[in-house]
């Protein structure tokens, strides 16, 4: 390699280190108690680069990390329904990853933008626009699932809403609660209505 | 009124105004941005006197405004309840409210708790327990409701939580999407299951 090359490989890992890290943060306590030094300092990337990469700053960075969020989400979401026999089975397939992602990080690492979406909804016209974009990238696929199970595309993209916002809304029980009970509640429940 | 009865009231009203102040400010924008600073300024109380009722700081004030959310929002479900005459009609009732109220906040003022919910439960034992008592307050409500209209104790704690859930979840959605249709989308959904 050439020591240009080497230079822009080194930097493009740098940018993915701020993401994913980033990515991590925000998941586990949110947009406002994360500050840049810390991202700085987890990421292990230098931080001279960081406005290099992110000359809008945090929420620049932010709005990266929700959306390789959102993209990684969408592919695990396809990758769970592409091994499910039937509807139902998908949606509970995808509910237990939620669960053991869940519960194998001590009850922190719930949806990896809920929490933004919550706080910067009202303040960051950009924030709110990439967990909107994420958010609608996990309804088409479940509504995409839904369709394929025989439903029409209006009782499909009604149906995925239902989906979608039980297990967000079972992600914040379980995480309030220590307990998973509340996405297997609604893993049971979601399997009795889409049978 | 005596002198010490007066001071007695004004204190009485200064802490209840803390709390209304940061419930409020919770709620909208969660706890890692909400200072105590600004907590004074919009409250209107006389900044000394904050320290005096709330001796741990941010974190009592907090858990003070969550309990108090809470049990505001217990209260309006109840009421709503009350006037509802069969199980689906509660439900659309309650998501009919909390709709409106996204909506006259212009989609700032969801859940009064969710936010801190995610922000703190890995990080403030006491954030987390209040948040999960809420959230309880509330299923028992939703519960109750349901065993009313004659499902069993364990399956109505069940579907309580899938209603809880996807209340939650369409919450967060609606305010991510400036738009109340993943509300009315998990309103129609439980209307037809509830039916």
């Amino acid at each position: 390699m050439t020591e240009t090359a080497t230079a822009r490989r080194s930097g493009a890992a740098s940018r993915e280190r701020f993401i994913a890290t980033t990515a991590r943060l925000l998941q586990r306590q949110g947009y406002a108690a994360t500050g840049l030094s810390e991202i700085v300092a987890a990421s292990g990337a230098p931080k001279g680069s960081l406005y290099f990469h992110f000359p809008g700053g945090k929420e620049e960075l932010a709005a990266a990390a929700i959306a390789s969020a959102g993209a990684q989400l969408r592919d695990a979401i396809a990758t769970v329904f592409a091994s499910a026999d039937d509807v139902a089975a998908a949606i509970a397939g995808l509910i237990d990853a939620l669960a053991a992602g869940l519960a194998a990080s001590d009850y922190r690492g719930g949806c990896p933008i809920a929490t933004v979406a919550l706080e910067r909804a009202g303040d960051s016209p950009l924030l709110r626009e990439r967990t909107a974009q994420a958010f609608d990238s996990w309804l088409d696929a479940i509504a995409a699932r839904l369709r394929a199970g025989g439903l029409s595309r209006a009782r499909a993209e009604r149906r995925a809403l239902l989906v979608l916002s039980a297990i967000e809304g079972a992600l914040i029980l379980a995480r309030a609660g220590r307990d998973p009970g509340p996405l297997q509640a609604v893993r049971e429940e979601l399997a009795e209505l889409l049978a």
